[in-house]
């Protein structure tokens, strides 16, 4: 079964979107299967993070802001603006896919686990992604 | 078809889970699809990497010791501890979901390649997978 | 269904297997599901990535080489040459396994994505990739 959420984003950060794919699974009938999820862009990623103290989302884009950060003069592929290249790297980095395991009509994740679109970008984007849902 | 895994862990490094994983796999029967396997952690993850030389993979953790070091400034969520947060970090640059072809009833992996877990944090963990077998 | 599908590569770099893999979609009469890929190799990975523009690649292969080099004095596993132990970790990074939804048998990718190989190594290396292909 394919099914598609749409995300707006407000500049870098990671959102949490597991609720919504609970949703979704819930709807769907899945009782036992696979969740695949993939973003279908290249300045956006995704990720599986602790949920729990937003500080530890806050960190995480602190860390990759001063690994992959702007500017760098490095980077020939500038003339979408500064934040495009290292985005590309940040997503290279994390994932673009992630198959998740649904038991009991629930995607299978840990008690402090989270999914979470990370968006690399500073201004707001439009973020498209697709599900595959199988027995 | 779902089936778990536990792991006991003894601090920082990779622990290798091929044998374990193929074993699950013939006691299903599945001769020929896909399995997932999904770590339960945020401060764990997984990777398949070279399964030779323990050099490869005392390497790769002191690497990423020093890419992601503790007591680094940048980090605000420290009430954990000094393993914690730079574990996120470590769970973002690896892998959390893993998905192998299987063929003859055997997990589809080349000559080099095993599965590990990778512990991020200091002391034991007792780590939780969760695996997906399908057709 | 399994298939597979082998390249030659010429050193370091980033090489689209986009069509390829579309054709193998297609030859499959595959109209929706999800089409999962395995590099089985530890020297060299997958990620999805922007394939418009030839620099964006050129800077994600010199963003890696920087970050990642050659000859670095942490490494003790040097035995098969310079870029052995670098190619490891730059795989551990990056991605070994994909998974992505299949819909009007079609990779469902998005207008930018591109799937591609990407070679750690500096010599030429025969590479091998299994797919898994389902409803």
């Amino acid at each position: 079964m394919i099914e598609r959420f749409e995300l707006q984003t407000s500049g870098k950060g990671l959102y949490e979107i597991t609720d919504e794919l609970q949703r979704i699974v819930a709807r769907c009938g899945l009782v036992e299967g696979l969740c695949t999820l993939m973003i279908r862009h290249t300045s956006a990623s995704l990720t599986i993070q602790e949920n729990a103290d937003p500080s530890a989302r806050r960190d995480l884009e602190a860390w990759m802001e001063r690994a992959v950060p702007e500017h760098d003069e490095l980077y020939t592929h500038t003339q979408e603006g500064p934040d495009d290249m290292p985005s590309h790297v940040r997503a290279a980095l994390t994932s673009t896919t992630l198959s998740i395991p649904v038991v009991d009509g629930r995607l299978a994740l840990g008690t402090w686990q989270g999914i979470f679109v990370w968006e690399h970008r500073t201004r707001p984007h439009h973020r498209s992604l697709i599900l595959h849902l199988g027995p």
